[in-house]
Order: structure tokens, then C-alpha cells, then sequence
């Protein structure tokens, strides 16, 4: 029986691109080679690619004048290679703290240049988005976490500040349309919405391309990537191919608009289920709340592992919550379909009636 | 009709390691889930991490003292990663420089240390392996590339120098055993033996974790991944899964003695017909021939063309040899069957008689 995978990340892709993703293991297209023996310089790769980097740019509406990468290692390894790339030793980039990740991210950077937090949820474990902050007019960027698995709360408007913002998308690029022109770096390590883990996404305005000015590593250089297309060295092949079986998949749906009214009526779904049962309460407040990252715990925290127990007949997986909130953490990203929210609805209301 | 893949990487692996992962990409050991689903914290990741750890060790006859780690980011990354993490700012590496591998890693060891070029075969294209270099007993390591894809050179003994050896296995490693403690660090990109693209396998000396003094970036820090076993960021999930069914492949057909007994008769079923055949020549000095890639070119250049669209109606596939070098170039790593280079040989044969 195949699960609800309701799973962080690596996290639940769309049913055909699995498929699609099998067919390619065993003969890719019919060439009579597997995908994963392929040359990254073939023209297969190479038309794998391009496609991939053209419906990144349609789908997102990416300006002309920002290049797209990709890149290996993750969300953790921009952390390093933003500084390195962007912040010289004497200057200074703001962040605005909403999860451990953006808490990473300062950290690194402070090896680079100088930081401030000049906005943190973590008095409140974390459960909302800091809104009144004033950025430093004279940093080099903000630094911002649209969404925070751990703790469930999102950013959803694309924001002018004074100053170019980096913005880190691992967890919600591609759930709802961005205006890219807000922001002057994205990145989003790809093992949510977009593929399969091993790959990480940047999207840079040009202008920012080389602006560091230490001496760097070509592997850690952006402007190498852009230069060669992402093409430096060998990239994950299967990777990137998954990525692009999800891309389809989106444009077939309707693209981010139509992805954004789905995710919202999933959300939409359980955070009514949540706050109608008594046994259930959210752990971010209302207006946060994200729609990728569902948290809530037990309204009587000895139920918990029962309810961890009940819903496994139900085929779900993946729902119990990170250790520093407790509780539950449904994962309703794009490929997870509404029915599997329904199901787990449908368990809660069970639950409650078992009572 | 399935290919006879002499590609030069991403390349060839084992038929049952494409069917294996195709499986896997649908539901992956009955779970209800896709491996390309599942968290890296699942215990199905976890036991696959650690099968692929253990029979790495195995395999290898890994020493006690050593660890083992997955990082991403191919040999390319490494090329950094390695002065970054073992030398310091008035420390000197000494280079073997006979490929353009070993000349990029001598060139990024530039920004960390000092470096010397202490041999070369560059004036002669790179066609054999230099031999009676002198290494500097005050360098910190010596660096060597085991075995060179595009001029088809290769290293085959473990030899003891007076100083500490890193060694660039990234196209010959599982292809031989290796006297592990002859090396302080191997690295190699893993799309050539051991798996899909996506991985680098890093086995280092313990006592060199945390060496160069400079102030680390984490996820550019070895000992971060030795600590955290690999996993304190989201590793290549299914990517890993590629390099275990590799590695059990490996073990069932008899390990690196039998793999090496296989390879050295794939090499001289083919050398032993460029010798012969009026028509080719060899690249590499014979006592430095490579097993893995294979160069040769035409006796009268203007066969080139002629020769790789005479091979085509065989199934033969990847054969054209790297610009730098011209002609063709055979790739036969492990999971090459000798059916595919006596299929080539035959090829061979009948261009002749077809003159």
C-alpha cells in the first residue's frame, strides 16, 4: 500500500516522477544506455538541463538579469558560500532568526563578515514571523528563511527592503508564485518541492556575481557556475533529471498559481481540523502559519504516542513532530495530494471519537 | 539493443545496480515509499549508510585509524577541500603533475599554501607517469592522481614516500586493492566505480581531521562529516543507494582481486589488438597504460571519422577520445563486461580488413 508521506524531506515527489524516474534507471528514452551512465556533456544531459533551467525561468518568472544554478550540498552549504561569494570582511549582513536554519546560516557568516540579528521568534519558541524590524541601511543584505519546517511558520509576501535580500526557499519554492525582483540571491536545496535530495538551487542577480572580493575556490566561486552553465564539473545527472520530471509536472498542473490555491486549501484543511478538535492545538500562531509545515501537539501530551500509533493503519507516515516542538509535524508539500490530508483528518476526528 | 558503454564518466555500472535503483525509485523494499522519498533519518537510510561504510572498509581493508566519509561535490570540490582542511598558509604540498586533474588541484592548493610542480610528464602530452621525482621531506603531503582519464596513465603500486601521500583515485579506485596505509587521504569522485554521480568518498588518516589551523566553515570541514558520520547535513540519498548496490556487486563477484583480474585482462585483450592492428596506435608508454581508459589514435588521422561511424551499427558507445588527445578512448571500468571490448575488438579487426 503506498503511504501519506506527510515526511520533512527528503520528501513525498510526484507519483510519475518516481515512475518516470524508474523507466529513465533502466533505459533513458530509448537510447539503449540508463540514465545513470550517461556523460553529463551528452546531449541527452544537455537537453535535461536546458529544460530545466528554461522552466525555472517561465515558472517563476525569473528576470533576465539573474542567473540560475545549480549547485551541490544543500541549503547547508550556501550558509558558507553566500558570505564567501557576497560579503566582504568589513561589511555586514542582517538576519531576522525564525528557525535553527537561519540561525546556521548567521553563524557561518560571521567567519565572513560582521552579523545582526535584528529580529528573533526565539523567546516565543519560534512560533511567529518578527515583523516590526528595521534593517541597518548600510548592511549588504538581509537574510531571511521563507519557511521554517521545524517550527511552521512562512513568510508569504515578497517584501522591498532598503537593502537586496537573500532569501532561503529550501522548503517552500514552487508552492506559490515569488516576484524575484524583491530579492537578490534565492537558494533552496531542491529535496522538497523540486526533486530528489543532492542538489541546491540559486537564483543571483547578475550584479552580484563576483562582488566578494577575497580570492576563491572555483568550486565555491558562483561566477563559475554561471559561466559554465552549471557545467564546471560533473553535476548529479539523476538529480537534476528528477527536478526536471518535476517541473513538467508543475507546468502540466497550471504552474504556481494553480499550486499555491491547492496548497492552500490542504492548509486550509487540517489547520480548521486542528483548531475544531479539542485534543489538538497549532504551534504557530494563525497568521504565520505555514502551509508546507503543518506543527501541532496534543492538547494532553500523554496522547501523543497513542495518536502516533492510531494513525498508522491509516497508512500515515512521517507525522511525528521535531524534538524541540514536540507533538506532530504534517508536511503538505506540493506532491502531497489533498486526499492524504483528508485521511489524516479523518484520523484526528477518529482519535477524538475513540476517546 | 543495450550500448557497450566505454564512456569516460558518468559510466557504465553493474546491470543489476540500474535495476536495482529502478525499483527502488518505485518502492523501495515493499515500504509503500520511494527511496526518493525517504528521510535521510529513516532507518532504511540509516542501514544503507551504514552497509555502504562497512563494506567500503571491507573491501578496501580500510585501517582502524582511518575515517571513512561521503561528502558531495565530485573531485573537482575536493581540490579545495583538501589545502583547506590539511595545509596551512606557510606549509608546502609537492605535486605530480600528469593530467589536468593533478594541474587544478595544484592550482586551488595555491590560495591555502604553497605548492611545487615536483615532476611532469607535460612535455610529452602526459604520456607517462614520472618516476624519479624527489619529494621535499619539509612538505606536508604529496599529492598524486592515481589514474588519468584523458592521457590514459595509471599508478598500480602503493608505494611509501618520506612524507604523507594524497592520492586522487576518483577513475581507479575498487579497481585493485589499494595498501590503504601507504595514503593519509583518498578522494574520489564516485561516477566511475563506485556509483552514480553525486558522491565523493573521502578516506582519511585520523590524526589529519582538524589539521590546517585556519577558522572552518562547517560543511567545509572533515571533521564535522567524520563526527556526524556523514550526516549532519541531507547526504545524496538515493545517489548513496547507487554506491551500495555497487559495492555489493563488488563483494559477491570476489572483491578487488578478482576486480582487478578481471581488469587486467579487459586491458590486455585491448592493448594487445592496438598493438597489432596497423591501423592504431597506443597514447600512453607501455608500462604505464592505464586500465581503466584506454587511448589510442588512428596510424593516418584522417580514419578518425571513419572509425567512430564504423563502430556504430556494433552498439559501441563513448569511444571518441578527449580533444587534448584526439583519437579514441575506451573507457573499461569495472562493470564494462569483456564481452563489450572483445566487441569492440572485433570492430577493430574488421575496419582493417574492410581497408
Amino acid at each position: 500500500m503506498k503511504k501519506h508521506n506527510f515526511g520533512a524531506g527528503p520528501s513525498i515527489l510526484p507519483q510519475e516522477v518516481f515512475e518516470q524516474s524508474a523507466q529513465a534507471c533502466l533505459d533513458y528514452n530509448g537510447i539503449g544506455l540508463s540514465l545513470l551512465e550517461i556523460s553529463h556533456r551528452s546531449k541527452e544531459f544537455t537537453a535535461i538541463l536546458e529544460e530545466s533551467l528554461a522552466l525555472i525561468k517561465e515558472l517563476l518568472h525569473v528576470p533576465d538579469d539573474y542567473s540560475i544554478l545549480f549547485l551541490q550540498g544543500g541549503a547547508n552549504m550556501q550558509f558558507n558560500m553566500i558570505p564567501y561569494n557576497i560579503l566582504n570582511d568589513d561589511e555586514t549582513a542582517d538576519f531576522v532568526e525564525t528557525d535553527i536554519w537561519s540561525t546556521r546560516a548567521e553563524e557561518e557568516t560571521r567567519l565572513y563578515g560582521k552579523t545582526n540579528i535584528i529580529a528573533s521568534s526565539k523567546e516565543a519558541n519560534f512560533n511567529y514571523i518578527p515583523k516590526d524590524f528595521k534593517v541597518d541601511e548600510h548592511a549588504t543584505y538581509l537574510h531571511l528563511t521563507s519557511n521554517n519546517t521545524i517550527y511552521g511558520t512562512e513568510f508569504f509576501e515578497d517584501k522591498q527592503y532598503a537593502i537586496p535580500v537573500v532569501c532561503d526557499m529550501s522548503s517552500d519554492i514552487f508552492s506559490r508564485p515569488v516576484d524575484i525582483s524583491k530579492y537578490h540571491l534565492i537558494y533552496a536545496g531542491a529535496q522538497k518541492n523540486l526533486g530528489c535530495a543532492g542538489i541546491t538551487l540559486i537564483i543571483i542577480k547578475n550584479e552580484w556575481l563576483g562582488r566578494s572580493k577575497r580570492p576563491k575556490s572555483k568550486m565555491w566561486d558562483y561566477s563559475i557556475y554561471a559561466k559554465n552553465n552549471s557545467l564546471y564539473n560533473t553535476p548529479p545527472v539523476f538529480t537534476i533529471y528528477t527536478c526536471l520530471l518535476t517541473l513538467r509536472w508543475l507546468k502540466k498542473l497550471g504552474g504556481l498559481s494553480e499550486m499555491e490555491n491547492r496548497n492552500k486549501a490542504k492548509a486550509a484543511l487540517l489547520y480548521a481540523e486542528i483548531d475544531r478538535n479539542p485534543l489538538f492545538t497549532g504551534h504557530a500562531v494563525p497568521e504565520d502559519r505555514s502551509r508546507m509545515n503543518i506543527n501541532f501537539v496534543s492538547t494532553h501530551p500523554e496522547d501523543e504516542e497513542a495518536f502516533l500509533e492510531f494513525v498508522k493503519p491509516y497508512g500515515i507516515h512521517g507525522i511525528k513532530g521535531y524534538r524541540t516542538v514536540g507533538g506532530f509535524r504534517a508536511s503538505c508539500y506540493n506532491a502531497l495530494p489533498i486526499e492524504s490530508v483528508q485521511v489524516l483528518v479523518d484520523a484526528m476526528q477518529a482519535f477524538e471519537q475513540s476517546k
